[in-house]
């Protein structure tokens, strides 16, 4: 069976388990205090170009996304999303589970455009009632998106802007950020994110981790913060486990390096499917591949390989999505491509 | 200055108010086990044809909202709505802050229909990864809706039926309630409501109360319902206060009775705009008249009325509304007649 | 049947149901932007010479504190209360429902001693571990007591200039607070109160409104109070129903003129309990009596009286409480002494 | 510097390390769908003695707590727990975070005992009021306890009876099960654990785990566990990791060897600190020594050694905590020993 089913199927770079063992008797302070979540924080301020970024390390991206969402609003407001942001489908309500709504926003290809951004708040303050409603409070985007996609330089300064006029932090979720920032044709690089966001995470489970996400505070994190994980369950006894993992993948360049081979490979794989005549849902520049099968192909497919069933297309047709990773082989590619 | 900004604007019908100053002095108990609530109740339960019902009365529309929903889910369940549902946008996010996801459903005129409803419950369940996602746990509607419009018996008894098929307890808001029941042409009664719907309440703060809703489960309430109405800070220690107005209104009829003027006064006024010619933005059979205005008039009709902005039409246009209640007079009428 | 359970169990005051009545028709705006509310508000600020205050009417205690406790509290924070303090025991878990912990203090008589909270406070901050820890946000006191006690001026002042000291606002839950301004031998007034705390209400339902407690914030109220109460429910649409009401207590007086006649009663009562031998629990000053019953005298006397049930006080006693109100009169008490 | 401060200073067993290395790159199913979390279950269940148990992974002990607790307990209910109790203090209110009260016992060095349980749950139903106060839903133990003491098997049948009398599902934290299960003296066997609880979990991370618990219910989790799970923010993608380790852990009886290391070097250290006639604070079985030292002596001691901050037990000294662990050599303690 040929598994393309996610980014996160394997265990984690072996540099990382190597880091692991070679540190593994060392005697250290518990709950992120340790020398090598230091050491993570400090080469991930210089990737990002930012030397005063407060940065914490938690286990996932739905933790990430109720632990910052939660902690930076206020607790009249709700966060804005794209319809189809992950915060707004499939994190099963833990953003309203932490008391606060999410306002979901028409999306193109999983992003949000700063026109409907700007159409949504004037017309809630607009609204003379406005002040019996839940307020926007945080703009949340995906960078890549949950389609793959990713926003330009320039559809980031846009919003970033319109956040800034509104007083809005804007919150980046990167849980696949690595393959977005070695995407070609992309001009958005890490510092351009820590510039333009709030808050931000790079996502490190689906980068060849075995967990963890490191979240960046540019300029100040809420107060107490580390005391608001705990509440949420998030805080590691272990912060060494994601501060030896972030430390290794923030050294030689490791994160951006295995990230490319997602592009290369997912890259081979579009070019295979287009040959064959496959229908590419969309566009995408990144390690997912979105694709329009007939049904009774998607079935047939299935038997010897895992993809992901995405959404029905309609009645005779489904989008299925194939995901590369840090860890897809060329032998794999090819068998898979014989399938095809 | 003329007053159609809303059904709320006065105090209570006479009848209410003469009743608390009869009882005024009696000694009761607290919490609504005084023998007013214990009457109001066994009249109420004769009205819907509902011997066995449980009912509590609460002090206001959102609060009933609140309580109802956040004690009959699950944890993991958020309740759908239309997306113009009261729920959705004008209660400050008041669901979300019990923990519970609002599902937004499309709507028409104000209502769900059974199809889309249907079609999300499919979608949803036939999804794999559902197991990731806040599970659809209640149907919300409300009848009259934000837009005044009612759903049909038959409607109400496909959603019904849908609701029984996934196990999800339907529940009408029914906050304008007396105003649905009196409409011209509607072919739903109080009974039906306790027949087709798990929970529902009679709105009495627009319906000639000083404040109270009746909530209603024609068969059960959840366990310690009371217990919980206390923790979300909604159980009144004078209960007599809701127990004897929801007794005069469910005496001789007067709940209907009182509506029944809304409803005249209402249809009065939707023939002289038409006939003046004015645009009605949709056509609502009960007391909330939605007119498309030009900007300019709805600027100079607003010095001399009272009347409440709904939302933008497009650039130069805007909806308003027009409410008439239990109390609106002909002498009132009359007088903005004459500015239209 | 005597009627001493508690001191809420008439209506109003009749000069709050005539005024209620000579209102009724007025056409005003909801939500509390009423005019009246507006007078309400006014005098409320002259009685506690605070002419900035914010003053903000809600329905009831439990609900007055879960949407004051949860609206000032960070979200890592708790509050300090007595171990007996109303937020820790009878509002089922109102406080902890909006997520926030109630750390109970010891207590003498029902007061909080300042060494103890100062104690609780050095021992918090001294602990290394304390960021693993909810942190005190807020101190709450009552005034009178759940016994009935009454804080000095100098216990006030101490307790106030320590939460000063940690930057800890102070919040005093008034629900008796007219029957403590009026007792004897107190030396703390209204204006007292506005000074040394940082929000506290005065309760109306248990003095003489239908419902109502004013929550004044002598200095400023949390941005979007007003969301946040309809967040909660709590928001009443005809927020002229309490507006008249305060307006009413606050105009010549009336608040403490009907306040006196309870502690009037109370002190006839308590001299009359023991000249006959009873044993008081605790000297309280205020309306509510708290006496030592054999348990087969207060079965007796329980045919011909209502009582509150307060706590076992061994296996042949109880401790029951008496409480008198602005509505007790001579010939009740006459009648009780009888009885004794 | 000589570090006892806690239980998890290392990294992980490397049996686990091993394990983890061996498997990385086979592609496996996420959220716990792999085959080792499988092997894993079952080799739990087998040492359990309970074959139909449910069983989840979760990351670290806090947020065990808060899933079991908060997934367990009604809306309207809260949890037992000593005063001393993990969730009740180091937690970061992660309990109330959830909505529930905590409600603190009196305990015995740190255990509750079922006298103090029955008279409080006689006195709640007892209480004519308890329907306006948070009900008791659960009962928490911990086992070892904070201060290291254990329940016998008949203190366990004692609570568990009773807590089957009231219907109280009772919940065993064992974040450091391991320690208490291999301790000289203990009747307790995992399997006991199992019969006398309805949920428990073993602790990994501090009895040599990276991070993971595995949550055990012997007879049924809540519905949808998996969901709340995810709505938490507590599901982990790979959930192989924690699959992995337990799995380790449980093969030929791993975790109750290395366990045995803990408790021989704690009862070496106790032995060495009677003779040189340092005070312990309490007599505990398990791998945590409570001694009491002079506040200059402890300071002296800290410049070698790291040890914990227990509390203060007078102005001039202090308990302290030394902590044995899986890992602890006896080179370790020879060179603690010399410093004391």
């Amino acid at each position: 069976m040929l598994y393309f089913e996610n980014d996160y199927c394997e265990g984690a770079h072996p540099a990382i388990l190597q880091k692991l063992m070679d540190t593994n008797m060392e005697k250290l302070p518990g709950y992120g205090f340790d020398p090598y979540s230091d050491a993570a924080k400090e080469k991930i301020r210089k990737a990002c170009n930012c030397p005063e970024a407060e940065i914490y390390f938690l286990a996932g991206g739905t933790q990430a996304n109720a632990v910052v969402i939660s902690t930076v609003l206020n607790r009249f407001e709700g966060v804005i999303a794209a319809l189809t942001g992950h915060i707004n489908f499939h994190e099963a309500g833990a953003i309203e589970y932490t008391g606060h709504k999410v306002f979901g926003l028409p999306h193109q290809d999983g992003k949000i455009r700063s026109e409907d951004l700007q159409m949504y708040l004037q017309d809630f303050y607009a609204d003379k009632n406005h002040e019996h409603m839940a307020f926007p409070g945080m703009v949340y985007i995906s960078h890549p998106t949950e389609y793959g996609t990713l926003y330009t330089k320039q559809e980031l300064t846009d919003i970033s802007a319109l956040c800034a006029r509104y007083k809005l932090p804007l919150f980046l979720d990167g849980a696949r950020l690595g393959y977005g920032l070695v995407s070609e044709g992309t001009d958005v690089t890490l510092a351009d994110i820590a510039h333009y966001t709030d808050v931000f995470y790079i996502g490190g489970t689906k980068v060849g981790a075995l967990c963890g996400e490191a979240v960046v505070f540019p300029e100040k994190a809420p107060a107490h913060f580390m005391t608001m994980i705990k509440q949420q369950g998030a805080l590691p006894a272990k912060g060494r486990l994601m501060g030896i993992q972030f430390d290794t993948l923030f050294t030689d360049n490791l994160y951006l390096t295995i990230s490319r081979n997602a592009i290369t490979t997912a890259n081979l794989l579009k070019k295979a499917l287009q040959e064959k005549g496959y229908r590419l849902f969309l566009d995408s520049p990144t390690n997912q591949i979105f694709v329009v099968l007939e049904n009774r192909q998607m079935e047939r497919l299935g038997r010897s390989v895992k993809f992901g069933f995405w959404e029905k297309y309609n009645e005779a047709h489904t989008v299925v999505r194939f995901a590369t990773s840090w860890a897809t082989t060329e032998e794999e590619l090819r068998q898979l491509m014989e399938l095809l």
